[in-house]
């Protein structure tokens, strides 16, 4: 094929011509694909972003994975304009879990700020999460996988592994993502909660949404676990990880989607993880009604928090020195000690913020397939009035909860 | 006098010679001495910094205040690298206070961050607070003033106040300050309390010393407060906001000194202020032994902390948006219910920082004046002993309090 002069020198958004001329005037891509003739389609429904496969004509599993970011919310059009700058903050936040755990995160084949696109593997054998879990599949490997990376990911960015210049230095790198920090704050802390004119909410369930706008002991805590969001900063947070953010087979595990990273509380990308298997939990008391998959998703919960929190304990007692902790500081006991203290609150964090996800995905702009997605209306509004009544207990009570197991105990009660 | 030709187009070190050069060269400056002859002379005893007064030699009234940063530690000498950006990060806060609260600030005539130059108001009717509370004098305004500064500067840096693009941007001002933050985290969160070349440890006190340094408990809660300090990011801070930081008469309260300036915890300001008027009540049973004096610092304590409360919260009900919270998400109850627990963590925060202060000035690098300067060996361990008791008691117990008026009891009651 001809390659077509194009100016990227400034921001132009490609399309599936315009993309192959792009991809051929970068040379680590051109030579990704030798001499073969390309093609460029568009794929998916992302809904923030354009999103490409290129593929080489003769030889299709020869693929690369091309992203873009529109000045606009793509799909509410250009009357929406949200800032192209969350793709540099899907870039920084790719790269740097690339560097900390790559086996979890497609390789970045090229990244262009300016542009705001980026190149990625193609994952060709792996399904969005969500979709293998409505259809009830079980990941044999999915817990052991994403409790592995939320350590990774969370340690090496907190000040328990950095020292204080390294921590503000990455820190300043995502600092100004306010647009996307505003959307969360917006539509998982806020608006879901009062009359609002984004909210989207099944008539059927009507008593109880009117309740819970009366109740302030939710309120408040709800407020509680909002300020956590905007004013701690524990350590570099995905910021959207739910599970149409993992990409997945029965034997490999990648996180996409990165956006919305910034500096957070640890407990809301894991919360965010629990909160969403949760839903899906819930989901197929009407979907499936097969309680062996809802007891693969009990365990997987469990599974995915003892995880993550070994290997966070493990890589801590690896790491002697941080801008935290100087060597000599504590005895041995004392930082056992202060490690209990520090875990617990993590664990009742993320079961807070866990029930924020599911409860305003029952209310809000942005409902999940899981729930949503039963056609039903009964059936449907039997699923959202259950994993409403399960946010909101998780929201008012996360500070009782002192183990995993009392989140799974609680839920494998309700029934 | 003669204008002497100099390159401040790039970093220069002043001295009493080329400073009057660089005064002219500035517009404004020049208006404000006119036709003057200028003299410089090089004042005070500035730890960090080049501190000078300008004055016009026939009319000493018309006077003004440089501060440059060199870079490095200037009690320690080019041996001892800092860089010269802590004087961005006073002139940023500076400005930022004048916009705030402008009575309770010098004003800044003139500011060049590529020279690292502040010219200042000079306050010519004000002394340093420590020295004045060393000599026993009684500043009637000093606590209303005060209250009002920390509740303005803490309270409208915050997500209480702000949108959270605004926050985020001031947030970037203060990112990098992480040389000064590194120097707080190290000297008062950690050398003090295990053996560290910096400490500089009174023979006298030394089984209180070595005791504290295998006291766990102690060290938790110092972890725990550090980990505030570096994470959770309220509000912007002084950072260094003793009695040293504070001009004063009995009319005027100007805050000085703010190269420690970031975005912490709410507690961390208050806490260092509380903490510095507790150790001159302590330094007072061997100074002038004046329980009447004594008496007007505890009283000094409280009406600090009430003042801060009240006008923090009447700044909270004027502002009726803000990032945490938007019109109609609480009702007025449940607004006062999260108002109250609020207001309740800032308290027990405030003094656990408090005690963080008053321990460390016992042990490490920087000992205050009012107890390190009594010159009887005897009567300064006695007071070393006392003080260092009260930080250890505040640092271990802070949750257990809950008025202000619980800390000025336990004080109370020591004697």
């Amino acid at each position: 094929m001809k390659n077509k002069r194009v100016n990227f020198m400034t921001y132009t958004k490609l399309d599936a011509d315009s993309i192959i001329s792009y991809i051929l005037s970068i040379d680590t891509l051109h030579h990704f694909f030798g001499t073969d003739t390309l093609e460029a389609s568009e794929i998916g429904d992302g809904n923030l972003n354009y999103v490409y496969i290129v593929r080489a004509a003769d030889h299709p599993e020869k693929a690369l994975i091309l992203k873009q970011a529109v000045p606009y919310l793509r799909i509410a059009g250009e009357g929406y304009p949200l800032s192209r700058d969350r793709m540099s903050y899907e870039i920084r936040s790719l790269k740097l879990y690339n560097a900390l755990i790559p086996q979890h995160v497609p390789d970045v084949l090229y990244a262009d700020e300016a542009m705001s696109v980026i190149v990625l593997e193609y994952l060709s054998k792996h399904i969005i999460m969500r979709e293998g879990m409505m259809d009830a599949i079980i990941y044999p490997n999915f817990a052991a996988h994403m409790g592995q990376f939320l350590a990774q990911t969370l340690f090496k960015t907190s000040s328990l592994f950095l020292e204080g210049t390294a921590k503000r230095q990455m820190m300043a790198q995502f600092n100004n993502n306010t647009e996307l920090c505003g959307l969360t704050e917006t539509f998982v802390f806020t608006a879901p909660y009062m009359e609002h004119e984004t909210n989207e909410i099944d008539p059927l369930i009507e008593a109880e949404v009117l309740a819970l706008r009366e109740d302030t002991a939710f309120k408040i805590a709800m407020l509680e676990l909002k300020y956590k969001f905007m004013n701690q900063s524990d350590a570099l947070l995905h910021g959207d990880l739910h599970t149409g953010s993992i990409m997945i087979n029965k034997d490999e595990t990648y996180v996409i989607d990165s956006e919305f990273a910034f500096f957070g509380p640890f407990g809301f990308d894991v919360g965010a993880l629990i909160g969403n298997l949760a839903m899906s939990w819930v989901s197929h008391f009407e979907r499936s009604k097969d309680s062996h998959y809802q007891g693969w998703i009990l365990e997987s919960i469990v599974e995915l928090y003892e995880t993550f929190e070994t290997y966070f304990l493990s890589l801590w007692s690896a790491a002697e020195q941080s801008a935290l902790i100087e060597p000599g500081f504590i005895d041995h006991k004392g930082l056992k000690q202060y490690q209990q203290n520090f875990m617990q609150n993590i664990l009742q964090e993320s079961i807070g913020f866990a029930g924020a996800k599911i409860s305003r995905r029952q209310l809000g702009i942005a409902g999940v397939a899981d729930i949503r997605g039963i056609e039903e209306p009964k059936s449907r509004a039997r699923a959202e009035k259950m994993a409403l009544s399960i946010g909101i207990h998780l929201v008012k009570n996360y500070r009782t909860m002192h183990l995993i197991t009392d989140l799974t105990d609680y839920l494998r009660n309700l029934k």
